[in-house]
């Protein structure tokens, strides 16, 4: 369990393995997302460090959920929608994203987007929106030309 | 609480101070490290992501807990004991280091060691080896050599 996973360049290393992410890759929302688990339970942590990589273009569902997500950017340049919102974002940036705040990444057309996402070992399941809370979202216009569902 | 906290450059962010690391900075073990917390409970998080540095010819204490550490090289290159074994590290090599596993992190001679360091928020103090645990690692040649104390 202790030791040494070499990192081979391209931001894959050795003994983790890649994969397109979601329960719900079939459905809207989610588009070009890889994941790869580094560090978890195994090592008897109470978190998680992933690394997430969204195609140019790519994004991930709008959704909530009570456990926060430490987001640092490794890769890229893309936008990151939290509660209302808009921030640009490269690499090495940091992102706070708090218990029960709308967040949605989205990679910029000529990139891919990488981040290392952490979050709590024990957590509950994302929440899409529900069709009034996407209305009441689009009411903003910034928030409405940015949002991708 | 939510929200982007800028990249500056030269591995420092928005907001966020380094600190001379260690209760024991003035005791023999410690040289030449700077913490900086990226993420931590304030988000309400399981976990804590910390960014290391050691200076050239740095080096962390050498101890064992029975809290696991993660940890993703960023910047430099160095060695890193974990247990009896001896590892080069450089950029973004992943490190386990398992429960009650001794460790010691060293900068090479030529460049700082930075490294992402994720624990749990809540764990136990690190211990370092008392005389005999230290004799018993000495008697390895290839550990007496690397052990700085």
């Amino acid at each position: 369990m202790s030791g040494v996973a070499r990192y081979h360049g391209g931001f894959r290393w050795e003994g983790v393995h890649p994969e397109p992410y979601g329960p719900e890759l079939d459905r809207p929302g989610f588009q070009g997302i890889v994941r790869q688990r580094l560090f978890g339970r195994e090592l008897g942590l109470a978190a998680e460090l992933r690394y997430f990589e969204l195609d140019p273009n790519g994004y991930t569902r709008l959704e909530r959920h009570p456990h926060a997500h430490a987001v640092m950017v490794m890769r890229g340049r893309g936008r990151v929608l939290i509660g209302d919102r808009i921030h640009e974002i490269e690499p090495f940036d940091l992102v706070s994203i708090g218990p029960d705040v709308w967040h949605q990444f989205q990679a910029d057309p000529s990139t891919p987007l990488g981040f290392l996402c952490l979050v709590d070992a024990d957590r509950d399941r994302p929440r899409p929106p529900s069709e009034r809370e996407l209305e009441a979202l689009r009411r903003h216009p910034e928030l409405s030309r940015f949002i991708r569902s």
